[in-house]
């Protein structure tokens, strides 16, 4: 295989009660990437569409996904690089982690698949670092495993697949604001009231009670969030106002994509999907804030190969 | 019907990660009570046997559920009530959980079943609070619903009945020592780091996940809790020892059943269960304390009627 060219998928973290838990991959948004292979040694960033993004290989999280797994089989590759972003980093919809798992699945790939998923992840977790400074799995986990996934445990890396009910669409308001890692991370208590993570916990369970039998409702009601989501809603502006009404025109819940400042809403049908969508439009085109919204079904793929 | 006998099952509250949000219903241990209309109005309690229980009914929680049962309909009725308790008190295996999820149990078959399940978990929660002074669900809830159960929600009140993987055995040894219920929640943190939460909720979900796909690897290594057994095993002698001897003889996980003394294990199949039943036994016999073991299937059933 001389040429790989991919889709990476944009994913959710969090997923409102999973902190750092929980994350799942979207079907409409993501990255296109080609790799095609060199005569020489190089690695050559050639085309960066859609972000402004770094061509240097050594300052692109691409150059240390692929140097990582090369150093690991002591292996030379030389490689031309065409990066598409589907959606701009910064937005809480992972994009670098869509770029990192990306890189991480076509070097296996064009290599002959010499490592495990959860390899790659950890390969990709490393672009992460790169980006955003530490190794945060949710997002790349999302991306390589595709649809719902539960991180299990850090130490040891462990993913758990969680089942997607066929019906479930995801509608995300991309507010056009920056926020920074930093801030989103500063606002974190670090600790919090028993009480509260009891509360978490609890929704934890029944999300993923609801996401294993099918219960709509039960993973509605389990859509909460009552730790991240009210320190770091106070981040984006009109967070309720959108939240409320993406809710009140049947949305199963919403809230913070990963760090944000994009919102995200489920909804049960793709019909009410897009109720939710033009609802969540309407709240916010009463303020001075761009923005631009999409509806989705859930990747069940992930990053899958395209030609 | 003018008379009932109901068998209603011990429970295990917690199960590690899912501290105030899990439990499971036990087969093998439980009470046996038997409710017998009488012609005038009176409750009496006639007989207990298997513990040193309050027979006036207004010091006994048995009182308390019925009446507040009765008042709800605006009846009155007349009971003899015997009770036959199969397991003491104070063991952390939800003694008054049984004496009130039976007694509602029995009081809405016999009454021609006007109450739903979760009212009858209300009712029962009454009586767990005239015992131990607070409304918690999760024993009653086991008790009540069987098997496996997620409280998702105390307002509303919402329980999830979960999944029990076919060759799923509980073992437990119960040390013949008190743990007031006060000092079991003194030492319990009011804060808890964030991340200690994050692991806490993972595992939960990886628990949840596990009985759901029947992964008794994932469950096994989903039982763990870092926030509350790490306080609460100091009030356990030896509560290392077995803990040990259980995961090194072949259990899946172990931890304090309720608020303790007793210790579980969850295993897979019988004979591993009676294996970490002896290992169990040979720790805490080196110790000075009394004990006693059993070995049990999971209650799919809950609370049911004998006869």
């Amino acid at each position: 295989m001389d040429q790989i060219t991919i889709f990476s998928p944009a994913t959710v973290a969090n997923v409102s009660c999973g902190f750092d838990s929980l994350g799942l991959a979207l079907n409409g948004k993501g990255d296109k990437m080609i790799f095609s292979k060199r005569e020489d040694k190089q690695l050559i960033i050639t085309k960066i569409e859609g972000a402004n993004l770094p061509y240097n290989i050594d300052d692109n999280l691409v150059g240390t996904v692929i140097k990582a797994m090369l150093q690991k089989l002591d292996l030379q590759l030389g490689l031309d690089i065409e990066i598409y972003k589907g959606f701009k980093p910064g937005s809480g919809l992972g994009s670098s982690a869509a770029s990192a798992a990306g890189t991480a699945y076509a070097i296996n790939e064009l290599l002959g698949k010499p490592f495990s998923k959860i390899e790659l992840i950890q390969f990709a977790m490393l672009g992460e670092e790169a980006a955003c400074g530490s190794q945060i799995a949710d997002n790349v986990s999302a991306a390589l495993f595709g649809g719902f996934v539960l991180i299990r445990s850090y130490d040891p890396l462990e993913i758990v697949s969680l089942p997607v009910p066929d019906d479930l669409y995801i509608t995300a308001l991309h507010p056009q604001i920056e926020i920074k890692t930093e801030d989103a991370r500063n606002v974190l208590p670090k600790d919090i009231p028993l009480k509260s993570a009891i509360t978490q916990w609890s929704n934890v369970g029944g999300l993923i009670s609801g996401l294993y039998s099918n219960d709509y409702d039960l993973i509605s009601r389990s859509l909460q969030d009552v730790i991240v989501e009210p320190v770091r809603k106070k981040l984006i502006p009109h967070f309720d106002l959108v939240k409320n009404a993406a809710l009140q025109s049947g949305a199963l819940g919403a809230g913070i994509s990963g760090a944000g400042p994009t919102i995200f809403a489920l909804s049960k049908g793709k019909k009410t999907a897009k109720t939710v969508e033009e609802s969540m439009q309407e709240a916010y085109s009463n303020t001075e804030i761009e923005f631009y919204t999409f509806t989705s079904e859930i990747s069940v793929d992930g990053v899958k190969t395209i030609t």
